[in-house]
């Protein structure tokens, strides 16, 4: 009897496991729906809160939604670890870590009073939507943009510390061109990095501008050249997002469901996505 | 007789249809000139009449001119609706709800003195271009255009999800640090996010800008990884137009007027594209 | 003997013929270098002129300048006509005119004085570096580029009606929600619409910014989506590009040099492009 | 006995250069790390030496590893002058005289005191990384990118040629209609066709904006067009960068790393890069 109690209780877990980890059941892609949406309503209510000066009555309102919403959490971290079959894994792992962290901010005012920092630890609530991404058939999309990226991801390093040193060198002889004309911004090194990083980028701020003509002329060129450099990683990305895209195809796989097609299909029998 | 004379009077409607609703007659072609120029003229008029204190003469004339147009769309309303075969369908239609508007704003200045807002109505008019666009040739490379648009959706929706997020966390990040330093745009969380969008697109308005050295570092980081992510719709895009362009080739069909064109075909037959 | 002369006449005319016009022969490029020349130092002299109080040697120098340039555009000009095979032809001619204009500037200084405006027609005067361009043999590429860039401008024409319709209309919602803000520099449709063109195209100069939450979110929207469809047309323009490229290595035409070039070679016998 | 001790030498001198120049030994990627390290450092303190006002304390550090930075550089270019096989090559050679340069800004300090340019000097020491570049496996992506570069340098150049005369002229037309209007900062020929750089390259400071109506339709048109204009070299970058890759497979040879292969490998046998 014993034993099927445990098997039973074991059941329930897997059940409670399926609904609050799958995306397979109705009542898992519910659950998913359901977290998305209160985890939206966390975070507006985390960017209204920091709008200067809402009305008392508002106040109120928001703290309340935020009490809710952390209540709902902690139970839901609870049972999340009830319900893992590898709770260590879980609890150590970066969801698990996330989910935690997601729980904690209205506890942590208690102990700090007015810890103004805590609005970004519910800022990163939206990662935990990350995972219910696999929710949506075409997110896999996005898997293939990420692996796009993260296949790139050496040539873009590589690429990066090339315009880090770029940046360097152009915004020091910026620097030394600019520096101690009247009302300039070029005041020091950092700040003239910074410029060169908003020139090339082609951002432009203006909070910092060169003012004499040598200066401007600089700034041109850096503003020419540049495009053509800042502009090649995406280049890169999206040819590699192409290429994953066919690659997929050619490997009998759907490259919207990930299911298996075969050769002559013009439509996934799946997803009726055009091959 | 009366069989004879409602024969003729549907004839009429049918002609009448041709010249309004068609592209292919003379006739239907000039009088979709006629109408671009109409509403072209309407919203140039809605243009000058928002500029700071046109001069007593030029108010009239423009308010003629607002009163003509609006006749005009009236009439032609009606008689659309007239030679109608199906008129439900038209009246409920998108371009038919579109028509309705055009001829709106005046009669709701009657009714509300003063109705600023209906400078936007006036401003729909020109969706009713689109249904003119069909009239040139090279058009179709618009609709290719906006079919990879709409083929790219789902990805160009998931992609834009991910980017809402980002935004988000960066724009949180850059708000616990910027915030509270004197002259500071960083305000609150709506600010920051907003920050967070002008400086990933390189829009870069610099109305609000980092004043910290490490708030300038994040910053100078959200541009140059921001700039890899922004552009990637920007190449999805581009290859599913590219992709269509040389589909439709293939289909035997020219990607620019539609024509039939046989393999091995160097131009189409129809509007000399080269295939 | 009278036919005789004539004859004499005529070779040296075409001798002056293939100095000026040409580009083959080693006089023919010493003289177009020489012309290279002195159309930047005279748009680099208007330039300095308009720079705010010469010192008064600057400015005789510069007027001297000046004088010798147009001397030498008048005689160049008076030469043109003599030695060209079809007077008429070459007077009327897109660059005839452009030749005609270059000489004009300090002449009409006489007649009307402190002709501010003269300065463009100066600058004009770069227009004739473009018939230059061939005189280097990797201008080809230029050619290539204009050639796509023709070659696109249906599509890119249907595509700017597209934009306008979409600033416009973008432009008055933005209007209708910053208008009356204090502050706001939405203070008419102009304005509104370009700053939906300067947002649209992330150029971002900040003149105009929205303050209003609204507004920003609008704001945000349009550069996220506006970004996406702005930079299609350069995908179109890159992609025309590539594929000129590739027809003329197939039609058996160096890219670069347009000389004949046979299948199997992996150089230009020519100019050493790689095919 | 005087021959063996010289083997010995020239031994030693061989070991020591394998080390300083090497990259393959276990010693010689230590070094280029340590190097790397250093160089780092140096550039560090200079950024930090600009900032205003740095305490005593940090003034006395940062000058100390200034000194010990331009010792260890000074020894090290003695010990690659020491160890080079061909001195006067390695001396003359570009990495020399950056070596070289490496030294100097502070012996410099001693002679002219105050001299503020120096900190260009020792951000150039930035250049004595890409020595280290092929340190990385991953580097000879960025090896490949830079051959993109040099290969479409043709292009880009006739490109710029093309651009500078396109903003000369847009500069005038844009200084001729704003030049004269209170508040423009469209005061001289040289800050206008500043402008159209900025305008054209969307980074947009918003230093210089038009005020007028016509100037702002002009700016409106440059922006549209010249977002189709400026982009395009970024497509032929990257279009050489994926035939260059793709050439490398072709020709047996691995992307990555130069290593060799054989056709019918998905993977490099030296990298495991996916072919």
């Amino acid at each position: 009897m014993g034993r099927k109690k445990k098997t039973y209780k074991w059941y329930s877990k897997q059940k409670l496991n399926e609904v609050i980890f799958g995306f397979d059941t109705p009542a898992g892609k519910a659950y998913d729906v359901i977290l998305l949406v209160v985890i939206f309503i966390s975070v507006a209510v985390a960017i209204w809160e920091s709008t200067p000066r809402p009305s008392a009555t508002t106040k109120t309102v928001l703290t309340i939604v935020e009490y809710a919403v952390t209540i709902l959490f902690t139970i839901e971290y609870a049972v999340r670890i009830y319900c893992s079959p590898k709770r260590k894994q879980y609890i150590f792992s970066f969801f698990g870590i996330v989910d935690l962290l997601s729980t904690i901010p209205l506890y942590l005012t208690f102990i700090l009073p007015g810890a103004h920092h805590l609005v970004l630890i519910r800022a990163f609530r939206l990662i935990r939507v990350f995972r219910i991404f696999r929710l949506f058939t075409y997110i896999n999309e996005g898997i293939i943009f990420v692996q796009s990226l993260r296949k790139s991801l050496a040539k873009i390093l590589v690429y990066l510390l090339f315009v880090l040193i770029l940046v360097t060198i152009i915004g020091t002889i910026e620097y030394v061109i600019e520096n101690g004309e009247p009302g300039s911004g070029f005041t020091d090194l950092p700040s003239s990095i910074y410029w060169a990083i908003v020139t090339m980028t082609t951002v432009g701020y203006g909070d910092i501008t060169p003012v004499t003509t040598v200066g401007r002329m600089l700034s041109a060129l850096v503003m020419v050249l540049g495009y053509t450099i800042i502009a090649v990683p995406t280049g890169i990305v999206s040819a590699t997002y192409i290429d994953e895209t066919r690659k997929r195809v050619k490997k009998g796989e759907c490259p919207r469901c990930h299911g298996k097609v075969q050769e002559g299909y013009k439509y996934c029998p799946h997803c009726a996505e055009k091959l």
